[in-house]
């Protein structure tokens, strides 16, 4: 079996503490002979700020992009409120993104049966939820140039960001969705404000370009504003959203939110494949944040965390049966009525991080 | 009683329905000395195009700059999606903000107690829920330059849109909220996304500032992305939400969604008093848009329409208590079990626009 090097970078907060979970999750695979990971750790965020004044190191980017897959926790943390603006934790994220050409975004949200109770949407509207949302994510807002703040005397600022997109980034990013409709329900909603944004237009018009190469896949444009309220009104009437980096960081929270199951949710952000070797540079993290507020408790959940692994063997390295088995051993975990305190619920036992993650350990 | 000037600009789709209703409230409170309203109407959107191709004619916002009130009913539909992109229905909505200047855009989201169970979440979640999103109008993505799509030959194009706020932008709709929040529940939340784009830093510093003069309201920041989740997650934490234009544009769509009562919700885009006259600018419609599937079948909830019309009568002609008459008839015809398709419920009787106009009009 070829060696895969996987890339940790648990970051802060609660990121260090499930990413433990994840460790002796690989330790068992690998000494069981599933696996042959190679490991290397490294500092994002507001840990790698404490230790070296930077985001992230350049040695760390460098490993980053020579892994297989990275690993990454979370970032973030009033502590670093006041650290220089470009080296906030958050800047750990972006960089990464942009070095590593992430761009496609995949963060399914799955109302766990078991969970269904933990929605704030009636139960009938969530049970069997399964949406996929796919996120630009190295372009739009959130890199366009200029993005600058110029003052302009007598207390007056102007501030600019700038949404950028291209054809072939979006020609790219429907291409995945479109894809990974026909492994689901076949049914693509591309989410834009075309009605007052240029880029929306253009986002639209390459889609529907794409979609002609894609005839048995369903194709519906919707506005980004009416997205929001659908996915809160009858979420299940979507399959695949495909959605720029903006609308994407929202809708993509909502859709997580309406589970229940916040805790739960891994994603995972692909780049392109090697015209040679066909292998694609991967990065994958829990939805949910870093939550200063519960962090060196032991009472995360490790979950999310847990399926962002299974999220890497299933797309990096092809071993879907490994996947399925720690998918499975999540959801028998559950079965078992055990719970982290954030899905505690009545008659079912509040376990901390630690065994949570034995206990999926053990059924595997 | 001085002369007060209203334009109509009832639009497409069930917008010119519903305005009928308005029309009929007016002529009832002139005929009764309760105000003395001149009237004059104009053609918005699709219906503008069909007859002038233009979304609005030159003439039309030199009347809506003129009247004391601007009283909007709803514009677009399927009928205009290929017309030229200048000329789509939306572009007479965003002129008439930008030339009336109307920055400030209140979107109260509030859930009628009879209409709690008619929301997607959990009834104990939304019984009760008031919240005001305050929503800058004449800003940001909507309005910044450039603004465009380049060709770059072989097949690929360039879209660009550009976010732009000064710090006067800022600080203005940070008042508004300030100051309504003083009348409500004394508790702001400044949403923008300061951790990726700099208007959002921007944003967040003037607020800041803007905070200090109102020592006695709690100012909360919350990121756009999480604002959107909590709004999901635990509405009721919120009082007064201040954002930008994109930004409300969605989070202003969940919350309203959130309560069950879209058919229902008003709301007031106003422009900054006049430094002579006191007078501001003032811009009212409903929440919902133009809704075409239903359109021309006498079946569409007027409520929201004459709700945004008893806005009009608080904001703009200090009319409060007949803008609290007009409240209290709405909330009294609701009691009595009548409802519009849209808000249909077992054991209340389906009544159709023009029944539920009467409806309310016989309870003044
Ligand atoms: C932390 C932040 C920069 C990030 C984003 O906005 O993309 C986060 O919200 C996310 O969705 O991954
Ligand atoms: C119709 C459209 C241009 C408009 C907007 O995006 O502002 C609408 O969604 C709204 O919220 O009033």
């Amino acid at each position: 079996m070829a060696t895969h090097s996987l890339f940790l970078l648990p970051g802060d907060g609660i990121g260090t503490e499930i990413m433990v979970e994840v460790e002796k999750l690989i330790a068992w695979t690998n000494s069981e002979g599933l696996t042959d990971f190679s490991l290397d750790r490294g500092l994002a965020g507001g840990s790698a700020y404490d230790a070296h004044q930077v985001a992230i190191t350049e040695e760390d980017v460098v490993k980053a992009k020579a892994a297989d897959a990275v690993i990454f926790g979370a970032v973030g943390g009033p502590k670093w409120d006041d650290v220089p603006y470009d080296q906030r934790p958050e800047a750990a994220l972006l960089r990464l993104r942009k070095e590593l050409a992430v761009f496609a975004n995949l963060r399914p949200a799955i109302c766990y049966p078991a969970l269904a109770e933990a929605s704030s949407l009636k139960r009938e509207l969530v049970e069997g939820l399964d949406i996929l949302i796919v996120r630009e994510l190295t372009g739009g807002v959130y890199f366009g140039e200029p993005k600058t703040i110029t003052d302009l005397g007598d207390g007056q600022k102007r501030a600019v960001d700038t949404q950028v997109y291209e054809t072939y980034e979006i020609d790219r990013i429907a291409r995945v969705a479109f894809d990974l409709a026909r492994t689901r329900r076949n049914k693509v909603h591309s989410a834009d404000k075309k009605n007052v944004m240029k880029s929306g237009v253009l986002w639209d018009e390459v889609v529907k370009g794409v979609g002609k190469d894609y005839p048995d896949v369903e194709l519906h444009h919707i506005l980004a504003d009416n997205a929001a309220m659908q996915l809160v009104r009858t979420p299940k009437q979507f399959d695949v959203m495909v959605t720029d980096n903006l609308f994407g960081d929202i809708l993509s929270d909502v859709a997580a939110m309406l589970t229940g199951s916040l805790g739960m949710l891994p994603s995972a952000a692909l780049g392109a494949p090697d015209p040679v070797t066909g292998k694609r540079k991967a990065f994958y993290e829990p939805v949910h944040g870093s939550a200063p507020d519960i962090a060196g408790q032991g009472i995360a959940n490790p979950i999310a965390m847990i399926a962002s692994f299974a999220m890497a063997l299933r797309y990096s390295f092809n071993m879907i049966e490994l996947a399925d088995r720690v998918e499975a051993a999540i959801s028998a975990v559950l079965s078992d009525g055990l719970r982290t305190g954030d899905i505690a619920q009545d008659n079912r036992k509040t376990i901390g991080t630690e065994e949570m993650g034995a206990a999926i350990l053990a059924k595997l």
